[in-house]
């Protein structure tokens, strides 16, 4: 999967009613991605601009369609920056964009509903020489893992974490950014459609053939490798998930990373939507984690990422103190204090 | 998948050039299906029978060919008995299915490839009312896991082992067989082409999306729970496998077993097909699979099967009783000794 845009390209981000609290593509986006927002949609928020929400990216306009979005800038692509529960399209978008669409816009998705298979848009599209790109439909050759990836001479970091959504790929990329601020080549492995679309190119591991996960995330290593001399995986799930644990095992298992980084979201204590599962303490995943790793590709948990976006800063820092004891490793929360204690700990 | 056999129904089995050795899938069927083999298709052995070469099956002739099978038998079904590295369709084989389908047998198949995308198969079968079953193409309408295997009232007991290829389904089958002989009203949860061909129902695991992997185990146990009092449930892979450790997982996480089933082969050093990875010792194995089920739902080995073909009698019962030392639990050769001394320690 490999994405159309250049730096200096610019999209419009789809974020009906959902900006930004539940718009975590559009955020991401917005937060991480070399090229340019010039506008967001959101209809209950025409008028507002994203910095009135998100502080320290570039401000742009919200406004409520993409037509209103083409009288005030000249994008190269729309991009639908939220997905709904099942990964569905919702039909409210369809004039957005059949819109972008007979602007010339390429339309990027990340949804299980795949935009090239609708006939209006594939027709439209044909028509106007644009391309619709779902960076969720895998590649149609992927293959089982060959056990290569720890022979690649990069260092390589994949993040691991205690549930779903504790800051896997918003650490990856925190560690990325600072590794390059410090002058190392280092490059970014996307495994999720968020990452995808900022990094604009990826296999979104999740929707692979189940035996093929592992030679997926393989792939990109042996890629990405040739470039790069540190190689920052985004982690998926977590290795005690009910639903999603054998996509955190391919990951593990694909990537055989030198080092791994623990994310946890501070005050998560059951597996997000399986209430019923409690978190167990976390030592019991570093045990996990590096108890699988060993006889494959042996590997420790060197850093630990904590999101402590509920708590102030006396708080937050407390309770990264806290987590790096028990961790008995560095840890911060890399949004809200830098990279930097994790990066000395792996660099 | 539901495959349309009765007990009463007979099934030509294709394994040309392959059988009995390299013929799993057809020895599996012979050995463990209701529905009768009525012939074995192998272009190298017509002439001899299929009880030179399997004992303790019933014996049925071996032929050249579909259309010298139907000289002998009127069967129900082709079914294809082996595959191809890469689970591709041998060329070779189109004169055998094309005159299975012109006598009206429907065709069964495990391939990658799957007989209904091929023009020529699809258009003999619609016209004769046959029906092409692609044993390894998973349902369209799979999701997540929602947890809920822990829940149900059967007992449910999943094999899992040191690698592929370790009698996992073997294992499965002869607890199911002996479970059944003592009046138990066991349940057998296929996982795996073969599996599924022999039970006539089941998902690939292995070839779902892998987000959804877990969630058609959950399915498969939660439909069968409503009729048994004890689930056997055919393992996959290694939870080690540098490839396949993700399908390991998800089953362990999707049918939430009560207790595990521990298989090995005896004189196993490295990882089938990996050999720079080594087999650990078979506790590091305990140790993985209980601790990554313990924050989900517990469980633990009770029992162990060994797989001593390469032995005689002697060195086979002196390795089982050293098996059954390391793992602190009974132990026998299913196959050899009867499944009677794991079912002790499971019932």
């Amino acid at each position: 999967m490999s994405i159309p845009l250049d730096p200096d390209d610019s999209v419009v981000v789809l974020a009906h009613e959902k900006f930004p609290d539940r718009a975590k593509t559009a955020v991401g986006v917005l937060r991480y991605a070399d090229y340019d927002v010039t506008a967001v949609l959101d209809r209950n928020r025409a008028g507002e601009t994203v910095g009135d929400h998100v502080p320290d990216v570039r401000d742009a306009p919200i406004v409520e369609s993409m037509d209103a979005a083409l009288d005030v800038t000249d994008p190269d692509a729309l991009l639908i920056g939220i997905s709904p529960i099942g990964g569905g399209f919702d039909e409210s978008w369809r004039p957005d964009v059949r819109a972008a669409i007979e602007a010339g816009c390429d339309v990027i998705a990340g949804l299980h509903f795949f935009l090239e298979d609708d006939e209006e848009f594939a027709a439209l599209a044909a028509e106007g020489d644009v391309d619709l790109i779902d960076v969720r439909r895998p590649p149609a050759d992927l293959t089982v893992s060959g056990g290569r990836a720890r022979d690649v001479d990069a260092e390589v970091v994949l993040t691991v974490g205690t549930d779903c959504s504790t800051g896997k790929m918003t650490t990856t990329l925190e560690l990325l950014t600072a590794a390059r601020e410090r002058g190392v080549d280092a490059g970014f492995v996307p495994t999720g459609q968020t990452g995808i679309m900022i990094a604009g190119w990826g296999i979104p591991v999740d929707r692979t053939v189940a035996d093929f996960a592992a030679g997926a995330v393989e792939r990109m290593i042996l890629e990405a490798a040739e470039d790069h001399d540190v190689l920052f995986v985004e982690g998926q799930g977590t290795i005690i998930h009910p639903a999603y644990s054998g996509v955190t095992c391919s990951l593990l298992h694909g990537s055989m990373p030198d080092a791994l980084v623990m994310t946890h979201s501070v005050g998560r204590e059951a597996i997000h939507g399986y209430e019923d599962y409690a978190i167990p303490p976390v030592e019991t995943y570093v045990d996990l984690y590096e108890g699988l790793a060993a006889p494959v590709a042996p590997t420790n948990v060197a850093a630990g990422a904590l999101d402590t976006r509920t708590l102030d800063d006396e708080a937050a820092r407390e309770a990264v103190a806290a987590y790096a004891d028990t961790l008995d490793a560095p840890a911060t929360d890399p949004v809200r204090f830098g990279a930097d204690e994790i990066l000395d700990a792996l660099l």
